[in-house]
């Protein structure tokens, strides 16, 4: 492979760390992924996956997650408070 | 249309704030389309319509666009800035 084949590529790792971070977060608001999946009208087994770091999200699910989690959309980015 | 047929609907006002403020952010940095996608092998028209609030773009994109523009990728939804 040429260098200059190179091309915009995945973070996964900035996407497995905004699953967990959105799983911290709904786990503090006391939510499960089914109730979360209720309000958000996302399934569940897109929420599940999202939070295992398995699906590269559109900043519109984010804006959705986070209306209903109730926090500010750039919370769900602050990963200094996974734990 | 029945109300049980409504789904996740995409937040179409969250993805023009979130364009406006990358670009109010790449322009901060002193850098152009054309700049910010030879950085980030994004493309330019790409670029341009996520600013337009015309892409629904995706976290891995954020998170791109957060380390070459050197800001923290919550800084992209700190939508209290955008003048």
């Amino acid at each position: 492979m040429s260098i200059c084949s190179v091309k915009y590529l995945k973070d996964e790792d900035f996407i497995k760390k905004f699953g967990k971070r959105l799983k911290q977060v709904r786990e503090s608001e006391g939510l499960s992924q089914e109730q979360l999946s209720l309000l958000t009208e996302v399934s569940q087994s897109q929420i599940a996956r999202t939070e295992l770091g398995q699906i590269n999200t559109s900043i519109s699910h984010v804006a959705t997650y986070a209306k209903f989690l109730k926090v500010d959309a750039k919370d769900l980015f602050d990963f200094s408070k996974i734990s």
